[in-house]
């Protein structure tokens, strides 16, 4: 049975390794050989549970965080999270690292060629249809979405890592010599990591967010201690292990749960070298105090669609409309928060076609499911504050989902867009509350006359945090960007100079 | 007479240009064409001013915040500060510059090749005799080193802007497009400004600093207020009428001039999208708070050297040594502030060269100088902190300066080396005393044997800061590497990627 | 006397340098300090002469080659050819240069900033407006082309020259190291020169691809021997005095005038690593033959522009087509030959248009002027032939100019288009006919129907060369952008690994 | 039996595929699934036969060529060569290719992440260990050479198809954008292919260099037509047969087997815009001039490695020179032709030892056997000639192996070194003599003094052609580094610009 995996997993040892761990795990026949449990089998009579990892040892812990199920508020899921009185061992790892990393381009170079390897082989387990089932179901169980949208989370993380095999680890460690000023001198700039480093991730792509901003700490030469939003983060439990299947060494990542002040904690303490960061920026804001400009911060944003005044392919532009708003129901960094439609969109059925796409999103295939962070009651009240603008008026949704078990601490709300004028919206008392990022199915819509573009722009100007805009397709490049992102933030050329 | 040169200047209207603000002026004779200043005679009884820049004019202020000369106290600079009550025209033009920046890859492409230009002519400027001079000796002035490193600052800027004449900074803009999945999508990433932008430089390389950052910004389509030192501003001030006359058009950069409490109401105010600090890290730590990430910090360190077994060159060893720690009155970022020796340079009489340069450095071709930050006492004091360490011993130094009339809020101290055991600087009592970085002209001296070398590492590792490091050369691409930074600092890659 | 201006100079010794030479020269006051020629006066009475440069000497020669003034036939300019039996010094020099060149990433590399500064100084000089009138009238007088297309010549090698001020040439330098297999192993990539190498450009940009090719050799350590089309290498003897002046050594580059014969002699005995040519088709594979591979063509070609159906800006289409077919009298390698008009394009009266602006087109300001290498005869000649085509007919010119003194051995034709009907060209026994390239103020017109699209396609794919196709704007960057190439061929990453 | 394997495969339609291919064939059961032989069993009584694939199809021919076996002289393989009566579908097929490619940045951009799939599965098979050895004993029978050098070649093409994984195939075709000079106006350079192209290579690399130089012409959309020597196609022949199981389209690569008149005349006719050759430079400079430039030449050299005065690891560098002599019996391009040795390595041994590293070869696991270009009279004639210098000295080898039945055709010699005093080596009427390129097991041995460096320079700068120098280590990062090579030969950089 699966509840009782780690009974006896206290008195694991530090010398323990990935057999240990598994030899205590009664796995299904339907997993892959790597996991501990079985993404369709999870459920309030069999819950699973999620371990800590630090120093190269699997720990449990007697502090059990209980995740309920998204979908009908069973507790599914027990978390071993780290108190704060348990944190030493985490600090005394990251510790350990110098400054100058687990490698760099003088010291350990073989490291580069084997995280080529590392990656060429978890590529390759990814693509079986088997393991990149496991995960699309697994994340579909923590972070309701629809198949579809889990697979591609899923795909883009096994092309992330075809992109780093072989000796494409190490080229992203090229340095560079420019002549000097005279003989025996030159100037050179190296690809330096940072040495300890902390990753935070949030709840909405439990895979892969931490996979990519994990791989680019770790090719660099950082030795990163990863906390994932405890709600999910047994996807990444389950990736670590297949990581160790492919050669990671054990000593190489830690990854912790904990609560918030936990891991505050930690990172006061631990003083990593840098801190990479995605999230809500409450948080956000207060750890670029305490970590006093040490940290690299990806947040989401209220982010906009602008429709010109030439009207085409109605059809596809509602189904693009429809994608970006309510796609993981709304949960995405890039979701469309405002469109702007052109007055001659008016007339071109394109809102009623956005009702109709949204009316066929159902919670039975997850193509609406509950929200993780806003509450249906907290969706319902916004709603019904910007409805009392004048001229504003709901153009489909504005209820809460019926026949359905999501928990009550979680949002529930069917798709839904709220038509705004632009030059209400754009007044001081309104902005703000119009411009308030709803991380859940929610749209506002308002439309300019050809003299109001001038009034577009400048709504566009005040509104602070935008992550996209203006995106008009539904861009599957647009997720393997991100990789890039994450591997800037590891990369620090520093440059030195001297004679030879 | 200079006093009187802005004493009409309030009723200059907002159209009014270089033109008027020369008209107003006696320039001396020996001046550029650009100056407003005589560099040899600014003095107590011929006192220059230094105005503020925004919306294109130059403005004076009732707040006048009087320099003294750091070489002889007398009141020599009136510097126009704006006070809280009138930063609004700052807050405003900030503003008015839009998130997309004065010009990027798709908006008015004209001005990269406008900012070619205008680099072009002023390498031109700065690369005549007359105007080198200038610059040399103003800075000395404000700033005091010797002649010889003055220069440096300036030749630097000057190679700085021969390296973005002509084409090269629209290269900078270059974007680069990889193909999609299907016809009709690719994937292209745009080097994107922030829009408005903040920089605050600090007083030890008034020309350098503050050229490299703001044409970086500039030159990507940033709209940047800048604040320098009051105690140094006089010299951008200057340059900006020299960029000015070489086709920076009057409103693209404001120049502001007022204290910490001010500046951090406007930043609060305008929300620059990036506010690039260089400076105090207490100062930094504030400002990271305030601007909630929204910053870069450029620090300073407690950098350190080490010299290996290997024991040869001597005297050139010890003129290096004496360079990086005593250049500028130590008062550079890079400046050396601990020397690790192995126990083989003992009897190698290195101590004693060093202390044979260090004794020939004099006042009078400001080899040493005033220090700007820390005063004699607190050196002293430090210093005698230090000798109470068991086995420490002052190596030379350690008195102020005599027969000088250095003023008494600035330092005046000789090149002081103290020697402290290594043993006895790692011990949780002392450590953090002895690696306080002093910015002024000391330095920690200490000796290792050969199996004490992972001392020598641990000290390192626990050193938080430090820019340079293992320098061995007095290296003049140094200086130049760090307008690569700033650069990076004002590029933002975005990517985005669509239907086209 | 300028025609004596060289009548001593057999007497000048290795050691001699630019002063002396200009000590010989009685300069017209109206000329730059270096030249040694009055662009406005050469002519039959004071004929100009061009020397030669070898192992740091300018030489003349007893076998002078006398160059005939386009514009009326009057010997003009006397170039001294090196004969056969005196090549052995500029083999002599040419073998002297290493295989690892004057300088590389590991030798001598102060030389790369020396070459910064010599741009520096260069864009400096051809800034200045007399300089810039000096070249662009002595560019008139021997490749007639209007002023506006000279000047342009000019700007485009100051703008060169800009790029590659300061540290850029070093920059160019750059090579990179990657991280190899073990500790102690590294792959590096240097940019490392041909060492010796022979440069042979054309009569028709005499000034800009003789420069861009030249520096872009020495930039990377290479020695070049530089041969310019005698007709106009008094331009290029001129720009080397000018960069004499602004610090390039005297034994950097040679500079050769000589028939082919022993041009080629030249190469086979001096065996340069590698040979540039820019020129006819037929010396090329000529050269390509005897320097077994070790030469880069840059040819010309049968350019074309497509016009599509949508018919917009009249006035400005015709005035590119204009532009690109007789700018340069349709000498440039660019020049347009062949215009495919959509039959919508029929109506328009483009072709009208065409013929007005070049009925304005006229000798007086050299918006036409003299063909160097194709005469009125030839050209007449290949009009009749294309007018037997079935379905032909003569657009406008198709006649000689008149009123002019041009020789018979320059061509002198009106602007002259010919209507080919699209399937008559694609027949066997006429398509090499219609495509053949006419160095000169000619194009073929034709148009299709919506249904015979593919018949353009077809025609675009048979003809073999082609350096543009589809420009549909007068380009200033299209000219810059050759400077790219030149480097490239000038470029050779040799990769290198080891320990170290 | 194997060779029926074709005997009715005449009938072979154009649409049949891998499958019928397979369908004729009586595949061993030890081979990989995509196999048509027996790696260990082909065999005087069971020859193996090689086809041709032209337009999708694999065909055979009248006209066998039949390939002895080196070790036995057996006739061992049948190589199906098309007479030039028969190139015709081959000129077809390079001629239906467009000047545009297969692909490029602007057309069928799918097919880059075609080829990025491609190499992840190819990679994927070649780690397979059953593949691995097949391959690798492949090798071994026709270019004989020690297991763990065959072994080494295909462990660099499995690294070079991870390399391009996932979208490092698009990745190569990223094509950049700079801002123009006005709004509208940009400068583009784009990734363009050659289009049709033919690539030609030689028997001692018979995997890695097609592999490499094939991949990289296809990932930038060329359409190759590939000859390999026929002594050793079949290991390409089994590779194709892998590749299209991997998903290459069957029309993308044409594969010749013919004589050397034969492929002439193809490339006369069809013209391929490119042609890639390594191998002899007898042939080589055939083919440039045949080509008129349109031809790359990767040729071998006289290598040669330079010892300094400081005498270390006698041992190591002993058994380093033994490897880069006589691995693969001296057949590498980068094989080591001559060895300075400073007079301090006289008295090391270093010589000697070298002899007993060459005397432990034998031809029972290949780490010497059969020389495919150069006959034992050959070798021993030469020999002899240079035992007639003065001074000259046999240091080992020198015989013919003895006990062998490698045929008369090929070269059977003992590892040989004879030493040739470095005066003598200079004069002119032996330095042809001594530099001549032996491709085989031999090597030059000459020593200097001190004050004799300049002769070993010299000696340097006249052999002509060296593709390395000094590699002291036997890298396994050198065969690496040439796919880089293959793809700047494919990479064609072509600047566009226009408005937009």
């Amino acid at each position: 049975m699966i509840t009782s995996r780690f009974s006896s997993s206290r008195g694991i040892r530090a010398g323990a390794r990935l057999a240990a761990y598994n030899f205590f795990t009664s796995r299904s026949a339907h997993s892959p050989s790597f996991a501990t449990v079985d993404a369709e089998e999870i459920s309030g009579s069999r819950p699973a549970e999620v371990k800590n990892l630090v120093q190269g040892n699997w720990k449990a812990s007697d502090c059990w965080n209980t995740i309920v199920d998204p979908l009908n508020g069973e507790p599914f899921i027990r978390v071993a999270e780290v108190p704060e009185a348990e944190i030493e061992p985490f600090i005394e790892s990251l510790s350990n690292c110098p400054k100058y990393g687990l490698h760099n381009p003088l010291r350990a170079p073989e490291r580069y060629l084997m995280y080529g390897d590392i990656s060429a082989k978890a590529a390759n387990m990814l693509a079986q249809p088997e393991i990149s089932n496991f995960f699309t179901r697994l994340i579909q169980r923590v972070s309701p979405k629809s198949y579809k949208q889990a697979l591609a989370e899923v795909q883009v993380t096994q092309k992330f890592f075809e992109n780093f095999s072989g000796d494409q680890v190490r080229f992203l460690a090229r340095s560079f010599t420019i002549p000097g000023n005279h003989l025996g001198q030159q100037s050179q700039g190296l690809r330096w990591p940072y040495g300890p480093v902390a990753i935070i991730t949030p709840f909405n792509f439990p895979l892969e967010i931490p996979v990519l901003q994990l791989m680019g700490a770790l090719y660099m030469g950082n030795k990163p201690v990863l906390k994932v939003d405890s709600k999910v983060s047994i996807v990444m439990e389950q990736m670590l292990l297949l990581l160790h299947q492919c050669g990671l060494p054990m000593e190489d990542v830690d990854f912790i749960n904990s609560d918030g002040i936990t891991m505050n904690k930690l990172l006061l303490k631990a003083k990593p070298q840098m801190t990479l960061f995605t999230g809500s920026s409450r948080v956000a804001e207060r750890l670029a105090t305490d970590l006093k400009g040490r940290v690299k911060l990806e947040d989401a944003g209220f982010d906009w669609k602008i429709l010109g005044p030439d009207v085409q392919e109605v059809e596809y532009v509602a189904w693009v409309c429809d994608q970006d708003a309510y796609a993981c129901s709304g949960q995405k960094c890039s979701a469309q928060s405002i469109l702007f439609m052109h007055e001659n969109w008016a007339s071109s059925g394109l809102t009623s076609r956005m009702a109709d796409l949204a009316g066929r999103r159902k919670l039975e295939d997850l193509t609406i499911g509950p929200v993780l962070t806003v509450t249906t009651e907290s969706m319902l009240e916004h709603t019904a504050k910007l409805l009392e603008i004048p001229g504003s008026k709901l153009l489909f949704g504005g209820e809460s989902l019926s026949n359905h078990s999501i928990p009550t601490i979680y949002g529930a709300m069917k798709p839904t867009a709220v038509f705004i004028p632009i030059h209400e919206m754009l007044k001081d008392n309104y902005f703000e509350l119009v411009t308030k990022e709803i991380f859940g199915p929610f749209q506002i819509v308002t439309s300019y006359k050809q003299d109001q573009l001038s009034m577009v722009l400048e709504a566009c100007e005040r509104m602070h945090a935008h992550l996209t805009a203006a995106v008009v397709s539904n861009d599957p490049l647009f997720l393997q960007a991100r990789f890039l992102l994450c591997l800037i933030y590891f990369l620090n050329i520093r440059k030195c100079s001297g004679s030879q």
